[in-house]
C-alpha cells in the first residue's frame, strides 16, 4: 500500500541528498575527528563545513553552533545553563503550549525550588503577550518560548518578544524545531540568546540537534566529558549525522520558497476542501500567523484515534497531537490550553505536509476523509444529525 | 594511500552488516515510532528487536536497556541519577584513570559540594582495591569504575568489586564502553546496577549509547522530555542508530571468540616484535588482565605526537592517548596515574586493533616503526646511544 505521509511535524523523510552525503562516514571515513591522524582530521574538516551551513540558515556565526543529540537535549541544555549561570534567580517563564521537552522540564523545575510561569494562549493559540511582560521580574532566569507550535502551527512573534525580554537583561531561549525551514529565521535580527533545532524535523536524520548560543551568553555544559564542541558538549561527534544536518539546513534554505508557495497551497487546498465537505469542523490555530505546512482540524463528536486508525487503512499517516505525547488518552495539552472544547479537542487531527507531498495525495485524502468522518459520527453516541447547521 | 587503522579504541568502522540494516530507516521507513499509524508503529517493532539484542549481549532484560546518545551521556545519566536518588549522600568514588566522561564529571561534583575519591592504580594500571574498600562510607552515593581502561587496556575485576560495593548498599556503575565485544560481560553475575555502552566502539554508529539500569535501581531521567524509553530518556528515538547498535551487539557476540584468538594473536605479534626490534620500549598496562586488542607502548625519549605524524605518512592510524583528551600537550592522565616516567609517558603510543586488521598490516607496522623511532631519537636532545642496555 502507498504511504501518504502528512505527519511531517512528527518526523520527516531524510532527504536523499542528505543521506547521500552521510553514507561515506559510516564504514569508509569512520575516523574520530579528535584523532591526530589525517584519517580522523579529514572528518573534522567536514564537521566544520556542516557547522558553517547550520550557522548560515540561522544568520549566526559557526562558533555559536553546538551539536547535540536532539531538540530535547538542546532545550534542556539551554534552560539548565541559564539557571546554573544565574544561581540567585529562581523564576522561569515559558508557555502553556510548549513541546514536552520544555513543558516537562518546566514542571520539573516547579517541583524543585523554582517558580515557573506558563503564559496562556487564546483560542487561536496566540500568546498573551501582556501576561508575559507583566510577569518579567528581576528574579527571572530565563524566558523560553517556542518559535512555532508543533500542533496548531501558530507562529509566535519571537523577534519582538526576544528583544523586549533581552532589554530587561533576561536570557531568551526559543525552541525553533518546528519553525526552521518553514519560515525565515535570522537570529541577528532578534534578541534570542539560545535556540534549539532538531535534524529530523527538516529532512535530516534523527538523533542530531543543534543549540545556537549567542556569543557572550553565559553557558555551562550539560553533557560533561571530553573537549568536543569547544568544551560545550562532551561525547564523540556524531559525524555522519552532523554532516546530515548541515546538508539538511542547506537544502531547507533552498526549499524555503517552495514551502511557502507549493506546500502552503496544498495545505490550503486540503483545509478548504475538508471544511467545505465535512460539517462541524473547526480549524485550531491562527490562520494569520501559521506554519505553511500545518493544519490542525477538529472534527466534532468523533475520536481522533478512530479517525487515525481508519485513515491508516488507506495508508494516510497523520496524528492527533504531538508524537511525543501520544499514547495518552488525554486530549493534547496544547488544544486544552487553547480552550478547544472537549468534544472538538478529542477529535482533532493534525496534518503536516512537506515538499514531498503531491497534489494527488491531497486529493486522495480529500476523497477518503468525508466518508470516514460520516461513518464514525454515525457510530458516535454524541452525534445527532440536527447538530449540523446549528452551530 | 592505504589506511592501516589501529585506533579502534578511539572509534571503529561501522560493520557493513550493521550499516546495511540501518539504510532503510533514513529515507524509506522514516516514521516516528511514537506515531499512531502503522508506518510509525513498524519502526517501533524494530526498536524492540534492537533492545532485545543489546539485552542479550549483557545478560540483561530488554526493559533494563535505555538508549542514549553516547557513552558520555550514559555515564552522566547514571552518576547524576544515583546522586539525585540519594540526596543525603555527598560522596562519590571513582578512579584516577576513568574516561573524561566520568573523570571530568567527578571533578565537577568535587567543586559542587561533593567529596570525590579517585582510587589510584599501580604501574600496570591495576586498581588499589583495598583503597577503594577502605573509602566506602555510609555517605557514598555511587561507585563508578570502568570495566576496562581505554588507554592501557587493563581490565578491572568488576564482578568482585560490584558485589562487594553492592553488599554495602551502594549503587555501582561501570563504564563498559571499551570492554563490550572484547571480553564476556554478564551483568547477571555481577552487582552492577548501571552500565554504559557506546555504539561506535563496537562497529556500530557514532551518536548512540546504552544505559543498562538494573530492575529496581532508583532512577531519575537526565534528558527530560517526551515519554520515550518508558519515560527514562526524552527525545525522538534515533531509530537507524538504535537498529545499528542492536546489530553491532549481535555481531560482537559472534566475534567475541575471534577477538580473543585472531585479534589477540595479531596484537601479541605487534607487541613482541616492537619490543624485540626497538630498544627502550616499555609496555604500559597489565599483561595478565588486558583487553585482547590493545597495547600501549612507551618509546622512551621521543615525543608521541612526532611518532604519530611519521606513522601517519605511511597511513598508520594510532593514538597517543584517548581521542577525547587529545589536543592537550600534557601526557595522558591515565599514564600519569600509572606512574609512567615523564620521558616514557610522552612517547607512549596506543595501538588498538579490530577484527578488520590483517597480518599484512601488522607486518607493515613492524617494518615501518623501527626506523621512525630511530630517526626521532637521533633528533632528540634527551637520547644518548649509551642509554641502550643501561636500563
Amino acid at each position: 500500500m502507498n504511504v501518504i505521509y502528512v505527519d511531517n511535524n512528527a518526523t520527516t523523510r531524510v532527504a536523499p541528498e542528505v543521506f547521500d552525503e552521510m553514507i561515506p562516514y559510516f564504514s569508509e571515513f569512520y575516523g574520530n575527528p579528535s584523532s591526530m591522524h589525517t584519517f580522523g582530521g579529514n572528518v573534522g574538516r567536514k564537521i566544520r563545513e556542516a557547522r558553517e551551513k547550520v550557522a548560515t540558515i540561522l544568520g549566526a556565526a559557526p562558533e555559536e553552533i553546538v551539536f547535540t543529540s536532539c531538540g530535547t537535549e538542546s532545550d534542556s541544555t539551554a534552560i539548565r545553563a541559564a539557571v546554573l549561570s544565574n544561581p540567585d534567580k529562581k523564576h522561569i517563564i515559558t508557555t502553556r503550549v510548549e513541546h514536552p521537552a520544555v513543558k516537562n522540564l518546566g514542571e520539573y523545575f516547579s517541583k524543585n525550588g523554582f517558580r515557573v510561569t506558563f503564559v496562556p494562549v487564546d483560542r487561536k493559540g496566540r500568546l498573551d503577550i501582556d501576561y508575559l511582560y507583566e510577569n518579567l521580574t528581576d528574579d527571572t532566569a530565563i524566558v523560553s518560548i517556542m518559535w512555532a507550535n508543533n500542533e496548531s502551527g501558530t507562529i509566535f512573534p519571537i523577534e519582538e518578544l526576544s528583544k523586549t525580554v533581552k532589554e530587561r537583561g533576561i536570557v531568551f531561549h526559543t525552541d525553533a524545531v518546528q519553525a526552521i525551514g518553514k519560515i525565515p529565521i535570522d537570529v541577528s535580527k532578534t534578541g534570542v540568546d539560545m535556540l534549539s533545532l532538531s535534524g529530523h524535523k527538516l529532512h535530516g536524520p534523527k538523533g542530531i540537534g543543534v543549540l545556537y548560543i549567542r556569543k557572550g551568553t553565559k553557558f555551562s555544559p550539560y553533557i560533561i566529558g571530553g573537549h568536543q564542541e569547544s568544551g560545550r558538549r562532551g561525547g564523540t561527534e556524531n559525524v555522519a549525522s552532523i554532516i546530515g544536518i548541515g546538508k539538511a539546513c542547506e537544502l531547507a534554505m533552498e526549499h524555503l520558497g517552495k514551502e511557502n508557495t507549493r506546500v502552503k497551497k496544498l495545505r490550503d487546498k486540503l483545509e478548504t476542501e475538508i471544511l467545505k465537505r465535512i460539517p462541524n469542523t473547526i480549524i485550531n490555530g491562527d490562520p494569520e500567523n501559521r506554519l505553511p505546512n500545518t493544519t490542525s482540524i477538529a472534527f466534532e463528536y468523533v475520536e481522533g484515534e478512530s479517525i487515525l486508525l481508519m485513515m491508516d487503512e488507506f495508508g494516510i499517516c497523520a496524528s492527533s497531537g504531538s508524537a511525543c505525547t501520544s499514547g495518552s488518552l488525554e486530549p493534547s495539552h496544547v488544544l486544552r490550553a487553547m480552550g478547544v472544547p472537549f468534544t472538538a479537542a478529542h477529535g482533532s487531527i493534525r496534518f503536516s505536509l512537506s515538499i514531498y507531498n503531491t497534489e494527488e495525495e491531497i486529493d486522495f485524502i480529500i476523497e477518503k476523509l468525508p466518508p470516514i468522518i460520516e461513518r464514525l459520527r454515525e457510530m458516535s453516541p454524541f452525534w445527532d444529525d440536527k447538530v449540523i447547521g446549528n452551530r
